[in-house]
């Protein structure tokens, strides 16, 4: 290939192929009510996706790092939460080879990333490493969906990227009152244009999403686990435990349409919730 | 095989050599300090060995199941805290198909059960499941490893059926204040004739065990996990973090050597630390 930039990675084929089952369909309906939804993160063996609230820990080897970036080119979109965000500082792109930026025409393969920050605590700026990408052509601008009205500054700078902020109603009664609710989240994907969607991290983001309340918008998880205790205190995917009618507890979800891959020192899982 | 005891299991031999450099050597040096030591137990995605303590929960599926027993028939010891002892009343004995008491002779691949209970919390009788199997002829009886003097009637009932009370010494001083050292335990298993022990759980015995300071104790490490999120509140696997001389939290243990094997709806991992 005559221009692969640096930095790009390669993901095997036969890798590639043990995914296909948990992807979205390549020609996907346009008349959608929700995005397919995959849910993809990778944990240690004490399911901690963090050594502790804010710390960016690398935790699972080369090649599923590679798939990650496989998995980012198939999608429409990257959602993450605010904390994410803030702590991260992820680039949120695709560095696959051949996609656009790294080899490829454009932006073509270029996931659209999207940060869900309901009172807007995420203070970007163009140095943000999301919207230096963007401004790159490595990248595209992320939509920012919001509870409140943003400043004129940020829609400004965000727009002129390729970016925006949508504004979803939120409810002050009920459980959901003060937070944005998921169901509205995907929707409002929709309607602009999202046809698939990875939802990355944070913890707060996955454990809720895992909730049985949500496992109907869920289509596919994929969870990569490293050989690593990080240990107590980290950041833990454990959503909240079921109680039967007779006050038992439950296991909070099971997946099925189970396939382990291992892939270097770390294992692959996919199935359905 | 003519007479095959009902509940006896089989595990595929494709499946057992994949197990095999993780496991104890056949022919065992006779002037051992301490025992082959592996660490092996079953977990939710979420790190949890049951859904609350004191709960016994099915993890994993009936392919883990065997494989548990076939590494019971090829330990000559299998350990477990009296936490467990007390919560599940366990078996603690191998039901493959051709060890003593299922179609094999007399006792043979059946395993030691070692109960560490300092203080002598488990009120165990003639009716508990692992005595009553070992006065059925398909197990051995415990040896238990405790701090203190047991009762005349318990030393009785347990060297009737072939077992025994180990009394250690326990510090009164230090970080093991009140507690049995593993070292200590370790070495009181080689001086009874214990060349290899499966530690099967529960929390508290195996998050000690992953600590740094035990690490050079054990000799490997066989986790089997199944595809489901038990929620917050259950019984979790995860050390203590370790921290560095700058303050910075740095993981609890990583696996090396390191082999994942798909197993039904579970995976194996063995690894050594």
């Amino acid at each position: 290939m005559a221009n692969v930039s640096r930095g790009a990675l390669q993901f095997a084929n036969s890798d590639r192929e043990i995914l296909k089952a948990y992807l979205p369909p390549k020609d996907g309906n346009d008349e959608i009510q929700r995005p397919f939804t995959t849910l993809t993160f990778a944990t240690s063996l004490d399911s901690s996706l963090a050594l502790s609230p804010g710390t960016q820990t690398v935790l699972s080897g080369p090649q599923s790092k590679a798939m990650t970036h496989y998995l980012r080119s198939r999608y429409d979109a990257i959602l993450i939460g605010v904390g994410t965000a803030i702590a991260d500082n992820p680039s949120l792109n695709c560095r696959i080879e051949g996609v656009g930026g790294y080899g490829g025409n454009g932006l073509e393969g270029q996931p659209r990333p999207i940060v869900v920050d309901p009172y807007l605590r995420w203070d970007f700026s163009r140095s943000t490493k999301v919207l230096s990408l963007a401004d790159e052509g490595k990248g595209r601008a992320p939509f920012i969906f919001c509870a409140k009205e943003p400043q004129e500054e940020k829609v400004k700078l965000l727009e002129s990227l390729g970016g925006k902020f949508v504004i979803l109603g939120i409810s002050d009664t009920g459980p959901l009152k003060g937070r944005l609710d998921w169901v509205d989240i995907l929707q409002g994907l929709a309607w602009h244009g999202i046809k698939s969607v990875m939802v990355e991290g944070g913890g707060t983001v996955i454990n809720d999403l895992l909730r049985p309340h949500y496992a109907s918008l869920i289509d596919s998880v994929i969870v990569t686990i490293a050989p690593t205790w990080l240990g107590q205190g980290g950041v833990v995917v454990s959503p909240p435990r079921r109680v039967s009618a007779e006050g038992n507890y439950l296991a909070a979800a099971r997946l099925k349409e189970v396939k382990w891959h291992p892939l270097g020192e770390d294992v692959v899982l996919c199935g359905k919730l």
